[in-house]
């Protein structure tokens, strides 16, 4: 049987809480020799800390959360990976929880985690601006004691820091590319329909158009949301209403638009400019590499986890709101348009 | 300031440990009237139950770890992803850990949720049959009190419940598919030298070479890391030695060869077949669709759970070691060879 802090504790006549202290360093109260002889103690025999007895006294679990809406979505994989990277290396693990897309799990998951005792949470919300808990959804955020940091998204109603590209300014830039090739009836397909990046992304592709003075055309925008099947079926849609240049607001849905165009015979770029958004791995190595926006999910990873430690640590506070620049990655799968007689 | 366990256990007169017990329903010996005093208690102050102060009592955490060696390669998040869902759906959550390939890293993960306390872990093992600390490593994992169930991986040296696919069935198939289509010389490009993985699927080609009497040529066989660039490097070696058809042992390296054939000229099937192993969403919507070794991860996600969980809730025991059925997926990848005379 192996020893308990408790058994520790009355070996040495003092309370759980001193020896928790000694043995994790804290205890500038506790004379030396006592601190010597909790020591000896554990030390004999070989005891391990009981996290969860660390974690009564010290109200901290060295564990912190992150919710996703797809984990097997490649920039979410990326995402996990880069966060986990950095909270290892500061001596924190992850627990990681998966939504799929579902608002209602964005609750369940943070009162999970909430229960569970972990020291801060990076949520990337599944959350919509009409989702229907959403009073409650907010009311059950705010009673969190500990720091949360949005990723990817940002929820209307509550202050929180945050980190995520310039989404309008990404979708102005994809959309202005195929402008400048000479487009005009570009397509669209946006992810879910009131989703914090699909609204974004969709309002920097109007702005494109309204710069040059090109009506928008609400047949050409198809929501999706955000996966391969979605931009297949969109980009259907779309060919058969003529459009020259498809803007998918991620690379799944783009790569989804290939096999549409397959499918329909059109060769890409010489019949269909396709332009994604997130630059995944796989967009660089596609037979037709395609021409994307990038967003460094490193440096996403990196700031979510400064902003979240820097709360963790109580060394900052205050609903600090990043936005990276997004860039134009310029590949194959877009060039200039066509006139009709076909030169 | 919110009660905790220890304020109701004070209020209502009774031990820490038999309020735990009641708000948890385990309190048989309570009576009933004490049971009601102490639920009441704990409604009138809206008492969230503290993770740490049930863990103490009932040594459970109601999560578990998931260690894999690289998140950011689909086949692992899509596991992470299947893994998540079953473990949910029993009310338990994940913690997942990336080792990142590094053998000494599945030791700090193995050490570092065990402290944390979870109540099972799956690992994904990126340990070679080589590693240098393996001894001390066997010992760490044979101290561990809770259950452990090796996924996509096994280890030599220790009983240990786990699935798998059967890594050699692939192994073979995939290069009983080249040489049914009258390849002779078949580049193979492999996983990690000692890796579990990659040592059975390489067996699976030595053996589906030796029943046809076609002499294994070990120049004709290249390490790689199962990422795409290992396959990108290995491959452009391969063409310059004029194989025919390549087996590469995951799709992610299988994308590599892609991108070598298109560099060197050479069409795929028609110059070159290429068959993978894993069967990624990836490879249906490559432009030319990847015949591969279909693994069911949604399957291999399910059984892992299956087997943690009944250990966890001590209905089974004993070291079952399942392995799944590969299946061969042909898609366009892969052709008939031409004869000298270019027919």
């Amino acid at each position: 049987m192996k020893k308990t802090i408790v058994d520790i504790a009355k070996e040495a006549n003092v309370s759980v809480t001193t020896v928790s202290f000694v043995l994790n360093n804290k205890a500038d109260s506790v004379s030396k020799e006592t601190a010597k002889r909790i020591k000896d103690i554990a030390n004999k025999y070989h005891y391990v800390p009981n996290h969860f007895a660390i974690g009564l006294v010290t109200k901290k679990t060295k564990t912190i959360g992150l919710i996703v809406p797809d984990i097997s979505n490649n920039f979410f994989s990326e995402l996990a990976k880069s966060v986990e990277h950095y909270c290892n290396n500061s001596g924190y693990s992850l627990v990681l929880s998966n939504t799929n897309n579902q608002p209602e799990k964005d609750f369940e998951m943070v009162d999970l985690l909430n229960n569970r005792g972990i020291d801060g949470l990076l949520i990337a919300f599944s959350q919509t601006e009409d989702y229907p808990e959403r009073e409650r959804f907010l009311n059950a955020l705010k009673q969190i004691e500990t720091p949360i940091v949005a990723v990817d998204s940002k929820i209307e109603g509550i202050d929180l820091p945050g980190v995520s590209i310039d989404h309008v300014k990404g979708g102005y830039i994809a959309t202005k590319h195929l402008i400048d090739l000479n487009h005009r009836r570009i397509g669209c397909i946006t992810g879910p329909a009131h989703s914090y990046t699909a609204i974004r992304r969709l309002k920097g592709y109007r702005n494109a158009l309204s710069e040059k003075n090109i009506s928008y055309d609400e047949n050409l925008v198809i929501a999706g949301n955000y996966r391969y099947q979605d931009g297949y079926e969109a980009a259907k849609k779309l060919l058969r209403m003529n459009v020259t240049a498809i803007f998918a607001s991620n690379d799944l849905m783009a790569y989804g638009v290939y096999r549409a165009a397959q499918e329909a015979g059109k060769s890409i770029p010489g019949e269909l400019s396709v332009i994604g958004f997130d630059d995944l791995v796989f967009s660089e190595i596609m037979t037709v590499p395609l021409t994307t926006v990038h967003q460094s999910v490193e440096e996403l990873g990196k700031k979510a986890w400064e902003l979240l430690f820097g709360r963790i640590s109580s060394e900052e506070s205050g609903a600090d709101y990043i936005e990276l620049e997004p860039t134009l990655v310029k590949r194959s799968s877009t060039a200039l348009r066509k006139d009709e007689t076909g030169k």
